[in-house]
């Protein structure tokens, strides 16, 4: 790479960022009237699993400013089995559907989206995870249930792989994978739906970051992944829908003492 | 703008979104031991304002669950007045600098960021906030103060333009928005750098969403904005520095009901 060519990625990178000066005679797959898209991915297996939602039932750490001052990147597990209850209650914060508006028209979640075309897919690999087999899953946020894809053990290579030789990750109990059905936001905001996408998948990771916080989990998001050998992993064609994201949460490792400063001490 | 056209910009959208198959040889300036960028934006005032940080003074809500089942993009607000406890708390829980890594490496702070460069600067416009002229302010998170940039009056006008004449934003007490320092992550990622800041811009959102629900204020993130007249008024050249996200943020309107559903009942 030449400093030319360094130079005008940089500028694209920027332009990629800012909101562009619309055109007002563009029409949107929407405006045309073309047949809305499908509000989630429908199940890919025959057979699903039910999650437990008696979130009461889990200790949820209820100091909300805590939870806000304690979040950290959390890189190191335990390998201690994971509740179905934590999972699910994960599930539930990052893409829980709560309401469906219209005639099908939208699904209201946990997360706010642009136009509430929620246009993320939640995949997952499992390891101890209580009552289910290690493996590929993917969530069906339209019921609140998952579905293994392919069950499977010895998974720590490929996570390792999957996520750019980050080896930490391999520990994680579950490695969330979150990919893009690009037409889902584009249908509605055509060439201005990317952008807007990409600060809709932190809407996600941050509930990921907070809700992992209140149940004393621990994760970290990644944003530098091989999706090509995840999109063939979970059987995404890597151009209509293509994985972005992973967000890993484990158990916390107990014998690791993490420092709980006065978070106000730094401005006093 | 013809098909042919149209097609480009959604395949150059949807590529900005994906990892990019990296070059082992790229070299950013981190790498190249250049400089390392300020953490902050320096004050562009010579006085600035204290805010307060005893929250516990605040009435939060602590049923973490119930912030983000309740959750939603609030348009609609009274106009009453708003406490500058309230605006600090907010300041807080978005951007707040809890600690210093390093030699002034990089700050730590309640959102994460990837590489913790936190490339993003915090601007506002105030209206009816407690013991504060309406305005122009800058937040300064390395002292949790706020500088006044420009008292002013009558400042609907121009919130309702800046937001691309979304008028409902004008009534809201506080309009925040986000500028990108842009070399402050490009120094480290480089060429990589602009696609995972747009993701860090969410987490940044979320918090927002969230500590505006826990103390029973609402808001909602806007992604469409004029640039251009934002950047004019904050002093910004748009090009190093660049706005590119609002976040409208009021009290809300107590004769609005709305409706606090049993958020399990579509699953159930």
């Amino acid at each position: 790479m030449d400093k030319q060519y360094i130079d005008q990625m940089i500028k694209e990178g920027r332009e990629s960022m800012k909101m562009p000066v619309e055109d007002p005679e563009y029409k949107s797959d929407q405006d045309l009237k073309l047949p809305q898209p499908l509000l989630a991915k429908p199940a890919m297996r025959s057979v699903s699993i039910d999650l437990p939602i008696d979130f009461q039932n889990l200790p949820i750490e209820n100091d909300f400013l805590k939870i806000i001052n304690t979040r950290q990147s959390i890189r190191i597990y335990s390998e201690e089995k994971m509740s179905i209850l934590e999972l699910s209650y994960l599930l539930w914060c990052t893409q829980g559907v709560k309401e469906i508006r219209g005639q099908n028209y939208a699904t209201i979640r946990t997360v706010p989206c642009g136009g509430a075309r929620h246009q993320f897919e939640t995949y997952m690999i499992l390891q101890n995870v209580e009552s289910l087999e290690d493996g590929y899953y993917h969530y069906l946020p339209m019921s609140h249930k998952i579905e293994c894809l392919s069950a499977q053990q010895d998974l720590k290579p490929f996570i390792s792989i999957a996520l750019g030789d980050q080896v930490w990750a391999a520990k994680a109990n579950i490695n969330f994978f979150y990919s893009v059905v690009a037409y889902r936001c584009e249908w509605r905001y055509g060439i201005y739906a990317h952008r807007v996408a990409l600060i809709d998948a932190g809407h996600i990771s941050q509930n990921m970051y907070l809700a992992a916080t209140s149940i004393g989990l621990g994760g970290c998001g990644v944003g530098y992944i091989n999706a090509a050998v995840l999109n063939e992993a979970f059987e995404l064609d890597g151009e209509e829908e293509f994985m972005f994201y992973a967000f890993p949460v484990g158990k916390r490792d107990k014998d690791l003492k993490l420092n709980e400063k006065d978070p106000y001490s730094f401005i006093r």
